[in-house]
């Protein structure tokens, strides 16, 4: 990046799971400063990540932050736009997949959920909205799952609060849209390579070798791309799947 | 109803708008025993329309719940189930419109509007499944509006909640379904008559007067036929708008 | 019927299965005077059927048409207004459900499956229209399918038929609703018991005994009560499947 | 392009308005030889769009084809794969959007419209998808619109196209992905900068000026990073819109 262009900063929320690293990753290629968070209990693993970032030449932030607290996360928005610079992207990609039948799902799980996968994503989309419409520019992505389209059996907890990100962030695109922000929701319908599929997917060795998986970098890359999208012709929303996905 | 027939109750979570009240006139004239509620506040008004049906020759008890409190939402199933007479049919109803832009939108009502337009119609489905799978029996309908399609403008909070609720009833259809469980969402697509209306709408007599707006008695039956379909040809989603309506 | 009453006149379009003919009946003993379709060929057969519903106290007239024939369907509503009575109720029931991979779907199949599900659709809903704008009144409803709203592998040619139909009820709802004509689209998502059934569902008693498959009686049911759905609260879009179902 | 490299040919059908020739000028300035069409009245026009693109370095092909038409859509595919070399790209860009009432819709105008808008796609899907399987390799792309999704009022004949068009486009993905071919569906949400928008849009320049028009050169990068996307992760369906647009 040059000395005389403007810093960019990017936030990169939940960089637990490979999706999150490589969005931080391509945006760092990308030219932009980054800002990864995960809750506090595992910044070490996160401080891995960011290092991984820098050995590539990116300039990364990590940051322990629960992004349930309203409180932690303001704080977080103010301390990147106090002292780091102006957000130019900030990615949610907290996810928190979860199987129960109806009867045996808690009001704590349904709840924990809830917090983690949309009410998390709201705060997020809020402050982001909070520093970039006064500059009137940004790009806001929210990560979505095949349970952000539909109901499926045992998944009424993550259904539930990936629809309601899905709506959080249909309604902030039609807000923000006409002031030049663009929100953005990407679809990942399928497995995603990471540390959940190393422990459930047997084949999973043959399944990467021949992509029929989604592969983190890979996905990241829609992120890079929906950023430099010109205004005249904005996606809202688009889906990601592997070639081989039945669907 | 004949003394010969075995009980049927119905429960209405809900009763503060037409919609409810009217959805427990129409299963009482169907021969239910009806249970309303509504939080305990409330109670004197609830008991206004406890009334009104029983004058027309219902058997209707009103509680004074907090739908949002599993405690007391289990303590209701609980109660109805030993007390009362079997759950045949349950009904969730509680919206909780209300419209801010994304900024202006605090966590404290995001999470309220949340709490009682979707964590508590999870609460009463997960309830409803428990009385009814080791019946194999039952209907749980949930009520819907606009937004639990579409996130518009400044109503984050809102679609939020009930696009959240879609997928639990969604979600609930799919594994309940095949244990003989008829799970429905209807969308109530428009301006309800009720407080609401009466306040905000400036013509609603005129409207009323030519059915331009949806009415209580109306939406009602549809409950019942849905209670009613046969199992071989069962409905999960409906919508219901006046016919006059821009959509 | 009482002989004061004006005479109300229901078509069905597309009287070749099970369906057509449940809907006929359930109009017929709903009190409506009835007109069945089918291509001519298969006059003698819509004969049988048109008996049977006679023999439990139906007026019943069967008429061999092309739907496909836009000269041949303007006649039947000329016909039918001309000297049968007032269309209150015009139902399209006409399938065309084929399976080819997309490299052996020929041109002719394509055209043939949307002539048949698509555009006598289209023809019989503007006739239908045509005749009931001027009175101000009427219901028209479309038998749509799980294609209808999804397209699946090997299904290009059902699907692209039966999602150009849904898209033609929707517009014409939006049209024609604020001119007080009711129109319906009902997605029977699921086999429906009938001549194709009996021919490729191995364990047909068994479903049948279960409810376990769509019943053409049952279906109807959901036609008559979208006609008598008070003008307050339509319903434009419906799904009806057996409790059973996996979806 | 070096000369080492293996020829791509990318199939442009339906070049008339601006997105067409966008497109084809995309993939050209991609390293792809070019062939695009239009009906063959129209050919001066097309070779003018021709060489537009060659003056910037590209090779291009203008034949002049009635897309509706199975021999002249199959002739043109043979010609191509015999004498230009391996089709890489096809994308299909024929809109047909026509505004009448139900009761004013002919069957003539609803026929041509779909021939245009759907059928002519079907003949590309299949024929791109029989030169393509073979190889194992390949992108098929089709233009769609707002009526893709959504029937409105007086666009009975354009929505029923732009739908049936759609489900031969979801049809195929789920068909020919597992055999290595992307199938993506990009949804034009709003006006587009060309003919018909100069001659309908009385703002257009201060719309141009400010981006509220989708523009064909914002549009077509999209088409190219479809086609680029790595095959752990494909889109099938994308939205585009202006940043201003009311959604």
């Amino acid at each position: 990046m040059s000395e005389n262009q403007p810093k960019k900063v990017c936030l990169v929320i939940g960089v637990g799971d490979g999706v999150g690293a490589a969005i931080a990753k391509a945006f760092a290629l990308d030219g932009f400063e980054i800002v990864i968070t995960r809750r506090a209990r595992n910044l070490p693993d996160l401080e891995v990540i960011a290092q991984n970032i820098r050995d590539q030449g990116g300039v990364v932030h990590a940051r322990g932050v629960d992004a349930r607290s309203e409180e932690e996360t303001v704080a977080l928005f103010q301390e990147i736009e106090r002292d780091i610079g102006p957000l130019e992207v900030v990615v949610f990609n907290i996810g928190a997949n979860v199987r129960f039948s109806i009867e045996e799902t808690t009001a704590r799980v349904f709840t924990k959920v809830w917090e983690m996968a949309c009410f998390a994503g709201f705060l997020a989309g809020r402050e982001a909205a909070k520093a970039m419409v006064p500059r009137g520019r940004g790009t806001i992505i929210f990560t979505g799952a095949t349970a952000s389209l539909r109901g499926r059996e045992t998944f009424s907890a993550f259904a539930s609060a990936k629809a309601g990100l899905r709506a959080v962030a249909q309604s902030m695109a039609r807000e923000l849209g006409k002031k030049n922000i663009h929100v953005a929701h990407v679809v990942c319908d399928g497995s995603i390579e990471g540390v959940f599929a190393r422990e459930n997917i047997a084949d999973l060795e043959q399944r990467l070798a021949e992509d029929r998986i989604l592969k983190p970098d890979d996905i990241a890359l829609n992120y890079v791309n929906l950023h430099h999208q010109k205004r005249s012709a904005w996606t809202h929303e688009l889906d990601l799947r592997p070639w081989s996905e039945n669907w």
